[in-house]
């Protein structure tokens, strides 16, 4: 393009650019894609897109944003990853959205049991037909994880650890295809989608399929051993400094969540269900598997091993470990990790997250106050779970050290790895620390709030979707408020109290006052930062 | 060379060679053996080198041969056996005796634990010199040992678990690194050369050292736990379909006994063991770890669990197995090997053998029956140990079924793969089998035997070595002659009841019945060749 201007004279080029990708379609329809968006770009100018992508930000921070008083460093920090989490979801597209969304080239650009229980659980509560996407691309590899499932010997369907196609991509198979609870992981968040929004259709056509084939394999994983309890042996948990273990906690009461699903979704839709192969038997095989799933407790300690018999190993040796051996996998062998109680990340203070109701209040503080001091986080999907747990147990200002350390992960570069792109789980984790922890949302069966503020946060509002109606919630240091912005009347909790939201209206409850215990210790050196020591800094 | 014959004369050639090989020693030093050898041959003539060879032969059977009645191909096989055993060792000169020992590429000339277990056993009572020196060249390798150790952050030494020049081979950690035992096999069998031999110089500068530092790694390996007992958590055992277990009872009792002969030993030898730095703590601190071992039983069961909470994993499906599934490394993933319960080869049974004061005789007929229907021996290291403990709780047509097939493993070539050389541990075993399986032969302690024959052998013969005195036991059905060879008296155990052989005197003692329960069965397909079946055919 040339053009001869006089003197004085001002050129102002607008230059428009289209950008189209299909790993399915064909070169020339991939090119009609573009330069049909190239027309329209032309028709509505630039000033038409900016206001267009205006409308649709405004649109989502509209139902999704989150608004902090007294600290606007992680009220920042907080819609940074609110930006990136729908970045990464709204463009997923039933496609994987990968461990570092669309930011970077880590971990190869590949997927993990991560999307389901730390991203999607944001997006189903802000953008759900992101959500939905993510998991109708796992329903776009059921036959490949059938396929797998076969060749290990079992029934259902196998997801892979890692991946973009759908095949399994690691190549360690005690930290990946032992890893079965990434099943459970998917199916969860199915059954955690449809409670938030009520999608019959979906149900029918991607969920119950989802939930039958993750049933079908944890019913021939496990098996009822000689005492009638159903065991589930050699699998790894979410910790990755343990492997191989019988009985994971975690995975047993995600395994038992996904059959009793399985069971309710099968009953809500015979006919599918008969499509799919499944009879009376098969449903009470699945009930029966739950019912005797075995939990192991530790009689002695009185907490919950992470898996049978890890409270009978030794402790990790952490005064002779030194702050330049972190993170442990880089200096140590997985032989030596293994046997001992070191935590690369938080595995049954998450199942104490996910399946809050298979534990007493009491049994959480002990058990939370059991892995704090064992759990190193040296892996980024642990401080949003120990900051939930931590506000759950009213250990609010240690809550705020983990939210600190989830927001700023890659704001501060905390894993020195920025380079390879943003940490989205970490990022949608300082959502949940904010929401689930000092929030207290939990939906098992309905919403539920038990809010609660740490010192140096004098005010928290956020907004959810639940089954189409936008809610917003405001919590100080005294009351927490409940107001629907559309929608008709909701049931929710209020710290175990049930409250008919009207529509229109604000509901106003006071916070109960809590009685936490001495705040637990971390292994030496690898406390959280303190954020009110920071912010004063 | 030339030479110009006349008609009818005739030329004869003796052609002398010589080999020499070496890793330390120069290329000129080497010359100068091979040229020194050819001398010596040049002036004994091939009938002297004929008959020096002969003569060694001589001397060797006079002091190992084992003479079988009623079982020609046994005869043969055991004869055959002992011919490559022998020439693995003699030749070994302070170097390790490999797998498949001189005969084939297999296993790439590596050594592994067999060879103390399985291989040394026989060389004590036949070729001592040879074990000694296989044992001098554990103790040549120890500074990398204890260098091993240091880089796994334990005191003592980590004997390699394939190697040739001392440094750890493998590739796969799970089933080599973790598989600790091989430290505990090695002290097992200085005991035993030391017993065997009584050689004190051999203890003072070898023995002693491989004691103490393997002691002092079982030490920090294993933890006292909070209700004082010492675990060894996250090892492997000998059995290959299991790994990274708990308290595997192999491991726990032969570390055991590991502690224990290191702490007799160095109350033997106080100024060397104070030489290596051990004092009165440190000893009192292996006697408790050994007095608190924790060896884990089911009480349910009645049996002893391979390693902790074996027994309470599901049984592999044999019955859905087919016939060329087998060996299962090669169809199944060891993710579905390591969960459930089957055995590659003997592991609680081979404990039961080298440590059999820590059973009773209804639990070794109890533990035997219960492993029997789980073992599919993948592995050639297992037929021999089954031999010798069916033997013992009285199954001794099953045991006479094993020991045909440790004996035939090469010659009728069982596992097709007798091209790679011959498996020198199960050979090894065939004589294990007759010996200590039909002459019942053991010395934890003292020398005792508890000779009983199967059915179809009418006589077995054979010789040892044991203190400087060649000892000939001969067993029929009815009664067992024990004869001094040479040497002072002896004082043995036959069936239980002590005897002083005197010298030069037969002692005859009748063989008492024995009233063994039914025979157990194996994994359907994977029952030995019977024996006598064979041999009518």
């Amino acid at each position: 393009m040339t053009a001869r201007l006089k003197p004085g004279e001002r050129l102002r080029i607008v230059k428009l650019m289209a950008y189209g990708w299909s790993s399915v379609r064909s070169r020339p329809a991939l090119h009609d894609q573009v330069v049909a968006a190239l027309s329209a770009a032309r028709l509505t100018s630039w000033e038409g897109l900016l206001s267009e992508q205006r409308a649709y930000l405004d649109d989502f921070w509209g139902r999704a944003d989150v608004e902090l008083e007294g600290d606007p460093e992680i009220q920042q920090a907080v819609r940074f990853a609110l930006f990136h989490v729908l970045q990464a979801g709204a463009r997923g597209e039933r496609r994987p959205i990968p461990a570092k969304g669309l930011t970077g080239p880590g971990y190869d650009g590949h997927t993990f049991w991560d999307t389901e229980i730390f991203v999607l659980p944001v997006l189903t509560l802000t953008l759900p037909e992101a959500a939905a996407d993510a998991l109708r691309w796992r329903y776009s590899i059921l036959e490949l994880a059938k396929e797998r499932a076969r060749q290990l010997r079992l029934r259902g369907a196998a997801f892979p650890w890692r991946t973009i196609h759908g095949e399994e991509c690691s190549g360690y198979w005690p930290a990946s295809t032992a890893a079965f609870h990434i099943n459970a992981d998917i199916a969860y968040t199915v059954v955690h989608y449809m409670q938030a929004t009520g999608n019959n259709a979906f149900e029918e056509e991607v969920g119950l399929e989802l939930l039958v084939e993750t049933a079908r394999l944890w019913r021939t994983l496990g098996y009822r051993d000689a005492v009638d309890r159903f065991r589930i042996d050699g699998v790894t948990g979410p910790d990755e400094y343990s492997a191989i273990a019988d009985n994971n906690v975690y995975t047993n009461l995600m395994a038992q969540h996904n059959l009793h699903s399985a069971v309710e979704a099968v009953q809500r839709h015979p006919s599918v269900a008969h499509a799919l192969g499944v009879d009376a038997e098969e449903i009470a095989s699945w009930r029966d598997a739950a019912d005797k799933m075995l939990i192991p407790y530790d009689e002695r300690l009185g907490v919950t091993p992470q898996a049978e018999s890890f409270t009978e190993h030794e402790v990790w040796d952490f005064a002779s470990t030194a702050p330049d051996q972190y993170p442990l996998l880089l200096h140590f062998p997985y032989f030596d990790l293994y046997r001992k109680q070191v935590l690369k990340q938080a595995d049954l203070v998450l199942a104490m997250q996910l399946c809050g109701d298979a534990f007493t209040a009491e049994q959480k503080a002990r058990n939370f106050a059991y892995y704090e001091p064992l759990t190193v986080r040296d892996s980024s999907l642990s401080a949003s779970t120990q900051a939930v747990l931590a506000a759950e147990v009213g250990q609010l200002d240690l809550a705020y050290d983990y939210l600190g350390e989830a927001a700023l992960m890659d704001l501060d570069d905390l894993e020195h790895n920025a380079r390879d792109g943003v940490h989205i789980a970490s990022l949608a984790g300082a959502w949940t620390a904010l929401v689930a922890g000092f929030g207290g949302l939990r939906y098992e069966g309905s919403l539920s709030f038990a809010p609660r503020l740490p010192d140096g946060i004098e005010r928290l509002a956020f907004r959810i979707l639940f089954r189409g109606r936008r809610l917003r919630v405001e919590v100080t240091a005294t009351e927490a408020m409940y107001r629907l912005l559309d929608g008709s009347p909701l049931k929710i909790r209020h710290h175990g109290d049930e409250i008919i939201l009207p529509a229109d209206e604000a509901v106003t409850r006071p916070i109960p006052p809590v009685k936490a215990g001495p705040r637990p210790a971390q292994p030496s050196g690898r406390a959280p930062i303190a954020r009110r020591a920071r912010r004063s800094s």
